[in-house]
């Protein structure tokens, strides 16, 4: 068995995975890169054709021109989210074609990539590295895949594909509208996605670049989101995406009770504390609380008559219409999530296109998280400690990605609002299962009973003095949990790793174990 | 001396110019790279401010951080043109803190910047890397700089870059607008210039990254022409540029009778040839002749009813006035050269911002100079074998840059409209002083007495048959000259190499010799 180290946040890591060797997470800025960024062979346009027309007559054929064989790291974006068609055509075709051991290195994997379980079953493919969302987790969970998955956050996929520690062979990347010279853009076409930031890297640094599309145009395609002179080859198809499922379902305002007074005492803190006011930044999800907690600071912008400089975003028809009535002056966007989102990035200037390198790279010189005044983040566990859990669930299942929530971890201020319980299993805990955000970044957690400050936050601790806000201990909230829902047993695992979580700067967080059902 | 060895093109090239190996030029398409790209230090957030304000008091205290010192290379852009402030303030600088032997790596030098030639002669600096326009390209030619000049057009300064040829230590660039984090964009601000491609390659690739501004607006600058996320320090002067010597003067229609039948005779010979039709691309320059070319273009489009698919410019109000009123589709821009220029692509969502990676890099997977339907460039002279020269006069000296030229060349036809003869000295030539664009891609020179096709081009020929055009041979058109203005004295030259032409892929395509004054 693979030798194990206890790092910073005092999980164990092994030494070595993926026959890789491993840095442990060192603590908060700590791990000191020294090298240089990878460097992709250089290409000449002798090798291109001088019209500029790359069309190669299918998938199967630009993955075969670009060298497809066994081992190989092949890349997808996951714009088009549960809409995806590309990715399972790509395994489709690697398997027919005999290919094994693949690596797929794609930036998130929904439910309709369940159709790759098979190949993982049968050695197409030997391991996913990036989020595992729903059934690939759970395959993942129990043991199925042969090696061990990678996750990342966006920008430490950025980052890792930028420092070398993944080489992409073959980086495909469906675009809604593209010319034959690659370059491609997502916010128009009849698969619509907004955006192709989480490509970004993909085309920057891959061996071989393949656009994919179903809507192709004359030179120049603008805009040129993703720049054909990073591709090798591009490729028609019937249709990349389905469009009724590219944008997210989760865009409608929370109905709860719960929630919605979470939402409100979010909102209120971040009021009373001084965040909110003339010029503020800030960042939420797309989940319904976070939307409503938008919704409680744009109320509060136009009640005072003042704006808010930008929010960060995942977009959708709330911040559009903040920004289309000047309650906002920018949209910094890495995903749009509904078709407002979409159609706003295509028409509006101020409603800016950003990418996993502008926004959450932390091996550039500074990114845009930090700069954010309040960030507004869900978790499935908290512990008394801060720290959080984001792809595990309580019963140590493997459910969920990163997505940006780590990079956003750096912003001014890290509110969690979670509920104190979940189908009657408490949020609040002693220890996370999977730690994914260490407790130092995150300030508060806001719940239905009282929000909680990280005592590191005496400033935040100061002003709600002044409040009459209902501030607790993180110890009490637990305990209230605990008082109506009982302790909760804790997941019992084998010795097997099935996952690791990696930290921003390329270390490793922790590990996800293989669930023991015995 | 430098043993020399005899390129492609049969020119005699040193076998090391400032230390380093030459590759001798090897044909069009010849030369494999075989490395990989440059590949910059990893950077982190944690050495960067959080709240991403990277000012600092002063250019000379960036300077200082950014760790100037001996032999190092520091780079500039040129979309100021004439009308730059910050090269000469950086080299004042050094010389007041008695750095010496620096390279100067600007993408262009104007006569605004011959106030360095003392720092030249005192050794603050070695060479000028990058074209000489005027008075720095003079001194050159009397061999007063210590180092050899090294030409390259805009591509090649790219893929200079990117292949890690030139490694630069320090960037400046200048932005008519930036924030505090050095997001910076050149199409707003007292000091607009359009945009800031020229220094992308620099932002990129270089070590230490300086934005200097004179209006500085909160974050984000929208948009980031130039990414924060490479930018290490931030600064603030009075003034970036002179406004009124920003915009070339060179953007009026020639009123000459011999250069507007020139003119003419270039758009019948591409109307004729079929090279105008729905949907065809073309890139002139801003000068009188190609001014007026692109006029009679526009007049044929408008009496046809049928658009171009897009400019390849430099623009001036001219391609903008096409642009807004939908005889163009798009305006594909590597330089604005007047203030509608400027507007428009602050505006104007069809006029898009290109910079060298995009258009002319030679070491990408394509670029769009060889989509290019027709180019129309200059030449101070042209050989009977169809070589041209554009950075020498037939006197020896050296006075002008490459720019795009080279990259130009790639187009689907390359024309050269040139008058016979200037100043009565016949342009077209037995051979070329300086060999910077080899025969084989110059597909048509344009007098006022004839034009000339390439015999290569078979194509072209056959469809003149039909026509009514003066079509002469190369031959005929010197001679025609020679017998007007005799044959030309050559130039002398000493064999000293003061100044290396670079080909598009980093080879070495000729030289420059000291000027022979006894």
């Amino acid at each position: 068995m693979v030798k194990e180290v206890r790092n910073a946040v005092g999980r164990y890591i092994p030494e070595e995975i993926n026959g890789k060797s491993v840095v442990p997470f060192q603590g908060v800025g700590k791990f000191r890169p020294t090298g240089r960024k990878f460097a992709p062979r250089i290409a000449t346009c002798a090798d291109y054709p001088n019209d500029g027309n790359k069309l190669v007559a299918s998938l199967k054929e630009a993955l075969v021109k670009a060298g497809l064989k066994d081992g190989m790291t092949i890349s997808t974006h996951h714009h088009f989210r549960n809409g995806d068609l590309i990715a399972n055509m790509v395994f489709d075709i690697a398997h027919d074609l005999g290919v094994r051991d693949l690596v797929w290195f794609p930036s998130a994997s929904f439910p309709c990539h369940a159709h790759l379980i098979s190949y993982l079953k049968d050695g197409t493919i030997n391991r996913i590295e990036g989020s595992m969302n729903g059934p690939l987790g759970r395959f993942a969970s129990e043991g199925g895949m042969k090696g061990v998955g990678v996750l990342r956050s966006h920008g430490g996929r950025y980052q890792a594909v930028q420092d070398g520690e993944v080489e992409i062979d073959i980086a495909i990347i469906a675009a809604p509208t593209a010319d034959a010279f690659g370059n491609a853009t997502g916010d128009r076409g009849p698969a619509a996605c907004g955006l192709l930031g989480f490509a970004l890297a993909d085309s920057q640094y891959a061996d071989k670049v393949i656009v994919v599309t179903d809507n192709l145009v004359p030179f120049p395609c603008i805009p040129w989101q993703i720049h054909g002179n990073y591709v090798d080859y591009t490729v028609v198809v019937d249709q990349v995406g389905i469009p009724e499922k590219i944008v997210s379902g989760t865009t409608q305002i929370t109905k709860s009770p719960d929630r919605l007074l979470i939402a409100e005492l979010t909102a209120r803190f971040c009021d009373e504390v001084g965040i909110v006011k003339d010029g503020f930044s800030y960042q939420a999800g797309a989940g319904g609380t976070a939307l409503s907690i938008g919704i409680y600071f744009e109320k509060i912008l136009r009640e005072r008559d003042i704006k808010a400089r930008f929010i960060r975003a995942g977009s959708n028809q709330y911040p559009v219409q903040m920004l289309e009535e000047g309650v906002v002056d920018y949209i910094l966007d890495g995903q749009t999530f509904d078709l407002e989102g979409v159609r706003s990035m295509r028409e509006n200037n101020n409603h800016v296109n950003t990418s996993p390198f502008t926004s959450y790279n932390y091996h550039g010189k500074g990114n845009f998280a930090s700069m954010v005044d309040v960030v507004i983040l869900g978790a499935t566990e908290v512990d008394v400690n801060f720290n959080a859990n984001v792809v595990t669930h309580s019963d140590g299942v493997l459910l969920h990605g990163i997505g940006g929530w780590q990079n956003c971890l750096f912003a001014k201020c890290t509110i969690l609002p979670v509920p104190l319980f979940r189908d009657r299993v408490p949020v609040i805990v002693d220890e996370v299962t999977t730690l994914c955000g260490p407790g130092e970044l995150i300030d508060v957690i806001v719940t239905e009973r009282g929000l909680a400050v990280n005592p590191s936050r005496t400033d935040l601790l100061e002003k709600l003095k002044e409040t009459d806000l209902p501030v607790r201990t993180i110890e009490e909230l637990k305990e209230e949990a605990e008082q109506i829902c009982g302790k909760p047993a804790k997941p019992t695992f084998t010795d097997d790793v099935i996952a690791a979580i990696k930290w921003v700067d390329g270390t490793v967080i922790d590990v996800v174990r293989k669930v023991d059902r015995r």
